[in-house]
């Protein structure tokens, strides 16, 4: 559907001119394949003076060949040749317009004023421009996206990513999928010759698709303004970020890239803050949060409750949360009374509730589900692979043995849930498979568990605090 | 080979006396099981006055009944049923005792009584003993292991476990093989009735199949004599140390799982840095420290050489690397020369070295390798898989894409190398699949990557201290 939102024509475009198409293998030749697969042909005008048909589409030999209704200019020509494209397509009346060729502010001075120019000319004509150098935007409501993306990314979820860098963008894409996280919209940023993070965020806030929104910056391109908008958006959805340039040679190492001046960490960290935005540390940390926040209700409290079947991995998850800001509560009486019914005599009913060889996921995370001194809690499954196997060989499931982890998220429904499997790469996998589309997120560090219940609750502190509730 | 050090007997006994064997599913079913399939069927004798035969093999009614030559007994019946057993075997007398039974000082005040009483015994008898409360050792070299392991992780390697918790040696075992990582041996302390990590430690340290030590603590048995101990085996072998307990709940959490009381945490941070101990944060860390120390030479300097398909993750190692004491030089003036030559125009020569979509991989990495300025590399792999699919299609594989990695490995052999990989599941098992067996780490955080390098460097420091090279 068009949009009257210039952004909104970047992710729905009634009709799509791309400029560069080409019969060696490229963007140029991969995009308009994967576009046509995805239902775009009759939407979608190649341009290219050299190229007849391609993929069985005919190639315009220029954007003024066009038909009138285009409202998105896709260019992927060589960086010299990107202002002439510009003016034709804004002879052609085209308002927005995703410049992916590299070769400007990012290689140095002659990169630079080839930006310069540009902005010139999108100026002139009123252009809206996402790049330079940037993979443009995914969207997997409509199946469009501006880059060879694969099936499995453009199953419709409820994640969106704004990414400054084009492979970062597409590591994302790549990764998400296999996390279980499902993606709305997508959009990389690159130079950020006009359309910057705060006119997405504020696109994305209004967008019934997206719940959760990722971003990954090396610096803002407005830093007051992006703690405004942060603001704006985080009272309705949470917003995770990872930042690079946290040191002075991380920042020097982004100047080339996107050809962005990163600030100091430290106000950024105060910003982000402020602004009730999720700082992740580290890219790992990144999905991990966001495979929560796109699965879990907020905690109504700090106290986290943890079942495990290795009190190691317990001690270590209670560190990590304790450290993050949560609470590890004494169970209650009412919980304590009725496992003492059916716990061997050797187990400790306290918490973290180390339930040792015997077996007792089920009722022990049921009671805590119940348990109303409890607001979140954490499933640690340890079973040595050996034990698994045994098991196998006398009939029990997986399933039987840790119990159906679907039942366990309408348990407690307001009461986030996060499981945490450690051992042999099978049981890994057994366990995700078991919890594939429960809604609940499966991790595979104790510490990054607890790490991102803390984030869940910071979050929510925040926005009582912002909206006060 | 049957030793005159005691601790050797519990890796290497000459025969075994395993007391607790039953036809009914259990470790008591399950060791004998496999220490048969190990070729141990001779030097293994089973213990059970009710079960005459099991798995082809004689059960026989007491120890006593045991031929003379069992020097280590592994018990495995129920707690309350120890102390008459370890009166056996000390009237028998055998000298080592691994005890696998749960229910001493871990569950209470009953059960601290019990271990008291095993511990007059064993006292009394001289028994050197491990455990309770724990599932002894595995030792790869003559394929020993008083626990149900599997067959992958009995593959011989130079690295070595030590955990306070047995399903931490669990999870580590079924863990470790599909990380590459191979184990010389393994123990698990649990309770230390007996035996602790100081004398595992020092046992280790003079054993020559081990060349790397992991060792999961939740409290020091002896502060003192540990970091003692540390510092002697550190000025050969690093020791990379994990420790729960570092918050008051997490101390708690540890006090009924081993029995004992871990320390405030910032004593253990300066006792493990004096004793030249590699402290890891978090159980991937520690993982990853693994895989690094395992294969990789110490650096002669602190300075980062980072080839990267992608600005953005070359921006997040710096940032990890240079808050983790690493410094990132820039590149020489020959390397800057040379890579002139043949680098496309848009390619900025610098460090991180972001060489982009071009394919250059192989010849950055080697220039980095040749480069003097640098001491250590880290290679980070990103590459669309919509791309990689593209390339495969046209006959191009991932390694004439990326280089061969095993020859990465041989050209600067003095060079701490690590290749991360970041993106689809399946280009990071195309790599690892390419990588393995060359002794070239592959992992996938960025940031951890450089920590791991990080920390060869720090152990690399805190050695030439102690040691002066």
């Amino acid at each position: 559907m068009p949009s009257d939102n210039p952004i909104g024509t970047f992710f729905a475009p009634e009709a799509v001119a791309l400029v560069g198409a080409r019969s060696s293998p490229g963007f140029g030749y991969g995009i308009p394949l994967i576009l046509k697969k995805r239902g775009w042909e009759e939407r979608l005008f190649l341009v290219n003076p050299r190229v007849g048909v391609l993929h069985g589409m005919r190639v315009y030999k220029s954007v003024a060949d066009c038909p009138a209704k285009v409202d998105l200019a896709v260019v992927i020509v060589p960086a010299p040749q990107v202002p002439q494209v510009l003016r034709e397509i804004g002879e052609k009346g085209i308002r927005c317009v995703i410049i992916e060729s590299a070769g400007f502010a990012e290689t140095g001075e002659e990169g630079r004023r080839l930006q310069e120019e540009a902005k010139g000319i999108l100026k002139r004509y009123g252009i809206r421009a996402l790049g330079p150098n940037c993979v443009g935007v995914v969207n997997t409501d409509n199946s469009f996206s501006t880059s060879d993306t694969l099936d499995e990314a453009m199953i419709p979820g409820n994640t969106a990513i704004i990414a400054q860098s084009g492979v970062f963008g597409n590591i994302l894409l790549d990764k998400l999928p296999s996390e279980g996280i499902r993606i709305s919209k997508a959009v990389t940023l690159g130079n950020r010759i006009d359309v910057d993070e705060t006119e997405i965020l504020t696109y994305l806030n209004g967008d019934p698709k997206t719940e959760v929104i990722m971003i990954y910056l090396e610096g803002a391109a407005d830093g007051r303004r992006l703690v405004e908008t942060l603001k704006v958006v985080s009272r309705s959805k949470p917003v995770l970020v990872l930042k690079s340039g946290r040191t002075e040679q991380g920042v020097a190492a982004t100047l080339s890239h996107t050809g962005s001046l990163a600030g100091v960490d430290a106000i950024y960290d105060g910003a982000f803050a402020q602004g009730g935005g999720i700082r992740a540390r580290t890219l790992a940390e990144l999905i991990a949060f966001a495979k929560v926040f796109a699965t879990q209700p907020l905690p109504s409290g700090p106290r986290l409750g943890i079942v495990t079947g290795s009190g190691s991995m317990g001690a270590l998850a209670t560190d990590a949360a304790v450290r993050a800001g949560l609470v590890i509560p004494p169970v209650s009486e009412a919980t304590l009374r009725e496992m003492r019914g059916y716990a061997p005599s050797w187990m400790n009913i306290r918490n973290p509730l180390d339930i040792g060889p015997s077996g007792l996921f089920e009722p022990a995370l049921a009671a805590v589900a119940r348990d109303p001194t409890i607001d979140m809690i954490l499933a640690i499954f340890t079973i040595p692979y050996a034990v698994l196997l045994t098991l196998k060989g006398m009939g029990v499931e997986v399933r039987q043995r840790l119990g159906e982890l679907s039942a366990l998220r309408t348990l407690a429904p307001d009461k986030p849930l996060v499981v945490c499997v450690v051992g042999h790469d099978e049981f890994v996998a057994l366990v995700s498979a078991e919890a594939a589309g429960s809604n609940i997120p499966v991790l595979t560090s104790p510490e990054m568990a607890a790490e991102a219940l803390a984030a869940l609750w910071r979050y929510r502190r925040w926005r009582e605090r912002a909206i006060g509730g």
